[in-house]
């Protein structure tokens, strides 16, 4: 797995600017600034992040040629689907062809896979083949691990988290995305559980600043090397701001 | 995006006429005049429209090494479904292939997309394959993002008209086809959530005339780059002087 | 079209001769004389037929190799379904490799279109294949447009019959099989809709000789170029008198 | 079909020892004898057999490079399925590759279609694909054709027989194996539908031994060209006298 | 079968530490001991196991290349599931590539066939394809059988499981992995019914010392070649010693 994460790492450590929600919710999470992606980009970088997340379409109008491509690594969302369609057992389309992908300078994929949904099984193979051609085209292959469906009360227990951890180990990921359990010796089990498999906290909707900052370092001290993190950045007041004070905590004097 | 719109656009504006009405709906949307491809190519080109949408079957017989060919650009309909069978998850089905789309002259593919369907995935994934081929063949891909679902309670609301605006760009449409959401305003956030993806009005039924050229000035004032008119036109009275006045309202003076 | 069409027409006219019941509908359509395959291709021989119409299998035993292969051209149904699964969404199973079909001698293809069926994207899907790599292999590809499916009130209504004729032209079909609609009119309209896709008329079960005879008259003013018949050949008293009857009214003094 | 026929007929006349219940019954048909493989195998050559019917995997392991394999031709069942989902509309699986079965000596493959099933359209053209594959590597292509479905009533009705019969004729077999429909008229109209396509009885479960000779004798009269037996022998008191039985009823002094 | 199993086998018997429940229960199964890759490798070590039973992904990050590759053959789970999905009809997908087990040093894979499910068709498919593959690359191929479906009331009844053992050898499994059916004389009918197909002893959840030790001899005495051990062993205080037990009596003074 190290190999792979060369080039979306720093000391080991990660902070990601995600930006795939135009997708998953519409563009109801942006204001007029934050729906420009070329705002965002900057902000990536103002922040001083390792990474960016961004559909296909949107990296190669945005990201692939421009000034941002040698300066920020590019984690391309490879699975997405909207929220207009409800349902229990939740299942992500497959939006970018992986050679081109590679092509317009991704780094990594990243690929949803809904645990506990009846369409599991169907994700599982698909991230199998991805991960594959990512590797073999020098592509980390990070999954976004969500437990979601029809029998899965809490999906931010802590056992349900500590078996997403899990999970992203024995698939083979070389980094899981998962959300906060709610107690920082939880997200130790998970962590651990998820042995190699490098752990980052998926940030996701708009909380208290202070309450997030807290987040993080719970999850740092239980073992996670960063976050990804999106609506808690530009939908606060100081994005850059906010994004530096994660990086304190993330990296402090690394 | 821009080096596929070439063909398609002029100045940057477009006006299409598209008659794939036959296999959507039936011939029963035509009059003994407007059943005749021959009658409509020819009206396009004496509207000045900047290009013809046709179903692949339809363009290989009336519009592939006829005079029509070398002027008039053809964007071809690459999916499409019958109105007999009723369901609330509507899923197009792919009618033609790409490369042949690519021998009769076509400058760019159209792909149906209804958004929020439980065939959503399916679509997407479809979608995905067919942009990077018609790529590879120097074809633009243009999408219709038609929100149409059974949890969609108004598909031309403006929350769900700039999500369709959104996915087109996420998912690296050149160009999409969207309906009217009832007010300039909401249009031009569909446009802003669109950012480097164009968009173009989708005619849809017969509606006044007036009504409907108010309609064009208000997408054009939002941003969008031109329509694509069908049934406003043949159904109209006067279906040239018709497409003239929209054209004029499109380019204007350039 | 037209270079396809060369094998199975004369003076632009056909007069088939169809023997797919055996898969359609099992043998009880036939008694010990119709039975026997042999028996059906002399009479089409004799009836001076423009064509024999044969599942796959039937073609390769009876057909390829014999001395009907170079005297009567062969239009092998490349799907098909039997009558003991019942539905209201019908699907019809494609049957034979469309490479043998060139091999053993077939100059078109038949495909059954159930439209408006749960499955009709399947089955167009399948037949965008089929009709390319027919066309490549300098075969015709035949629609049979059957309008059938859980939303259909009337499976032989005028509009759903012009709906038919027009599915064919869209999809690219060479030359469609239709069912009558009840009226010479009502017929025009959907030779109309097809455009330069050639109609022919689908037999349909028994009927009295006289009213057969009008309804073939009917079509021919209306525009169709012949009928492809079955049931009410064979299962009348005398076939071959039977054949000769309908040439007259199709192919007049040509 | 003839060609593909030599390796599997004896003067054109066939009794085949089938033993593939285990995989469709479980082991609950066999004793502890009949459990045995090898036991089988030498009660076929002893009864003077034409052909061993076996699934894949104990075909490799008993069969291939054995001293039966020289001396008894393997007829491989690709397809099967266990007793222990129900439903009224059944699918059987391909269980062993079609080279692997021409490698480990098979003179024809054995495919299960139930007739009338939901999935009946994906047996028919799975089975069009492996007897294409099977002609081309010089191996006869057999159908069981079992009319079984939510729709049917008496899957042995003279007229589902007849209809079997039709089915294998017109998917080009060039062999069916089907069951007794309880009279010998009734069998021959089967097999005159059935054409050039080779009949042979299904043996089904125990009878009386009786019973089962007349029912040999009835469908010998009426056109069949033999019989595949397997309960009724290896659970008979004395299955090789069992097997010579039926022998001379079929072969006589041929 | 013999010549794949020659490098998961010792004189014949086996002894293999299963650690496949991460994926499969979550790693509830373990504790902060056992949660550990290395430590379960270590212990497979010095128990003097014959094999250890990984997914791809841990394989790959704890195995390949690791100290424990020489001298501990793998046996490469191929497929698996989750807890969180609940059925009566479980699948379990594919979640590693072939060509992959076999380049991270993979002896054998194992795929788990739910017989009786209303998936079991496809996982059938799925073997078959797999069997062929593993048997290329010269790894041996691994059922595990376990009844499992809305139709079976007692997964481990006597007939049951002697099903499951001639389901193996019916698809040429070299080697199962099955559950005990609660006496010797039953377990011996399974090992029967599964002919040369070897049968290994499925270990199932925790259970007292002394009765796990009694049902090993008692398999043993069945004829099975040995046991595949994973919570028992684990989950004891001693787990080493409890792997020498089981050792003693699968191997006895081999």
């Amino acid at each position: 797995m190290e190999k792979y994460l060369k080039k979306i790492t720093q000391n080991g450590r990660v902070l990601y600017l995600a930006y795939d929600h135009g997708l998953e919710h519409g563009p109801r999470d942006f204001n007029e600034t934050t729906l420009d992606p070329n705002y965002i980009l900057d902000l990536a970088l103002k922040g001083r992040t390792t990474g960016i997340i961004l559909q296909g379409g949107l990296a190669q109008e945005y990201y692939y040629k421009s000034k941002y491509q040698s300066r920020l690594p590019l984690i391309l969302k490879i699975n997405g689907k909207t929220n207009l369609y409800q349902t229990k057992n939740p299942y992500s389309a497959v939006t970018y062809d992986i050679l081109d992908a590679k092509k317009i300078g991704a780094s990594a994929i990243g690929y949803t896979l809904y645990l506990g949904s009846a369409f599991e099984a169907k994700m599982m193979e698909e991230f199998s083949r991805l991960r594959f051609k990512a590797h073999q085209l020098n592509m980390a292959a990070i999954l976004w691990v969500y437990p979601r469906g029809e029998f899965i009360a809490d999906e931010t227990s802590e056992e349900v988290t500590a078996y997403a951890g899990r999970v992203g180990l024995e698939l083979g990921a070389d980094m899981i995305k998962i959300k906060y359990c709610g107690s920082e010796n939880g997200f130790r089990k998970a962590v651990k559980a998820a042995g190699k498999t490098k752990v980052v906290l998926s940030g996701g909707p708009k909380t208290e600043s202070e309450d997030f900052l807290a987040t993080v370092k719970s999850v740092m001290k239980a073992g996670a090397i960063g976050a990804a993190v999106g609506r808690n950045i530009w939908q606060s007041k100081e994005p850059e701001k906010a994004l530096l004070a994660i990086r304190e905590i993330i990296f402090g004097n690394l």
